[in-house]
């Protein structure tokens, strides 16, 4: 098999961005750990947790997804908890966390910085994720593969809906597109309901809200990968007509 | 002349979205008012708004623009200008003025719901706004305009990179691209600068980030209108090349 030109196939490959590209879910993590510490003198720590995940939850439609809803969720769940008692102090200590989370370094997921620029080689490539506008574009930016990503789409919510959107936007059809990511719901599910090629590659945690329940993925085809190497040879079988 | 349809025009025509289609400043006015209002018991009230404005400039590169920058924004200068004996119920406050804030209603400006879907009979249009993902996008769908509208383009920063970025996903060239808007450093100098059409309807107050030394645009060509009822005019004189 020669090699392919990036004009040569029809495929748009997108990935997913957070917990596909690089880790993200461990900075939250810690970030709750550090949260818990700050308020544990106040109340029991599994009730923290708690509380700040039915925070975040009910603030989504407010807020939408991303660090700067997380960091008011984090100071709004700390005043619920305290019952008001919470310091200046404290509260400072939480915008601090999230400033914190802002600017994390980027630290790629095994694999990401040899088969990205391979793939950018023969494929049009994509990055849509969610969360804060301007700090997926600065991650994105700062990972150093942004050269690499023909387009970078920021979505507010990750349904077939979106996905449709930014097909049609780009003049895409589904069964041309394949989207890589660690979310069955957010990544795989809607992409596999719209008929496009979905890829799963799980990271080992998954935020609570990002999971699905047994049963929900058994009627939809996707096709699941171990890690990302494995994703060249996966789009080679496609174009071949050998999935 | 016969109205064109939508079609034989190549013109894609965007618009801001606030102060330009609905009000905005004025929200942000109102809430500047509470915030010195809570605030007035520790200080002078005219620390208070310069030292906010300072806290927004700081924290642009972390945050972005936007309601929920604005809201830590506001948590963090509460915080300073009472050296840390703001109380857990005024923190509380000024989060539920942010979503106050994301939840006000919104009043379009005289004109804009006749002459939107006017122009949509005759031209592809779009919103280019800046701001909070989730919420511009509910503005629009709120505003009851969004079906006119093919494209709904929230970007990080409005620089004539971001304008060259939206054109390209469209596959549309500068001289036929029409930008709409109220402020001269967002809408009209980079559109301008890249050689697109710029329109400018001044709103009644300018945020001082937005705001433009005399001088900086004397080189540069832009269109000065007083409402948006003079748009469908002047767009049909570009199209008869006498604009």
């Amino acid at each position: 098999m020669t090699a392919q030109s990036r004009s040569d196939s029809p495929l748009l490959v997108a990935f997913d961005a957070d917990d596909t590209l690089w880790h993200n879910e461990r900075i939250f993590t810690d970030t709750q750990a550090r949260f818990r510490e700050l308020l544990r003198r106040h109340c029991d720590e599994s009730v923290i947790e708690q509380r700040l995940y039915d925070t975040e939850i009910r603030n989504l439609g407010h807020y939408g997804y991303g660090v700067k809803a997380f960091t008011l969720s984090m100071v709004e769940t700390a005043i619920d908890l305290t019952d008001g008692a919470i310091t200046g102090g404290d509260v400072d200590a939480i915008l601090d966390m999230g400033r914190e989370m802002l600017n994390a370094p980027v630290e790629l997921l095994d694999g990401v910085s040899e088969v990205i620029p391979m793939l950018a080689e023969r494929y049009r490539l994509m990055v849509i994720t969610k969360g804060d506008l301007l700090d997926q574009e600065t991650k994105v930016a700062r990972s150093g593969l942004g050269d690499h990503f023909d387009f970078v789409e920021v979505v507010s919510r990750k349904d077939r809906g979106a996905y449709e959107r930014v097909l049609n936007a780009h003049g895409a059809h589904p069964v041309e597109f394949v989207m890589v990511g660690n979310s069955l719901r957010s990544d795989v599910l809607p992409v596999a309901e719209m008929g496009g090629v979905a890829v799963h590659i799980p990271y080992h945690t998954t935020w609570a809200h990002e999971q699905v329940r047994d049963g929900t993925t058994e009627a939809l085809p996707y096709t699941r990968l171990e890690r990302i190497s494995e994703v060249p040879g996966f789009l080679a079988g496609l174009a071949n007509g050998s999935p």
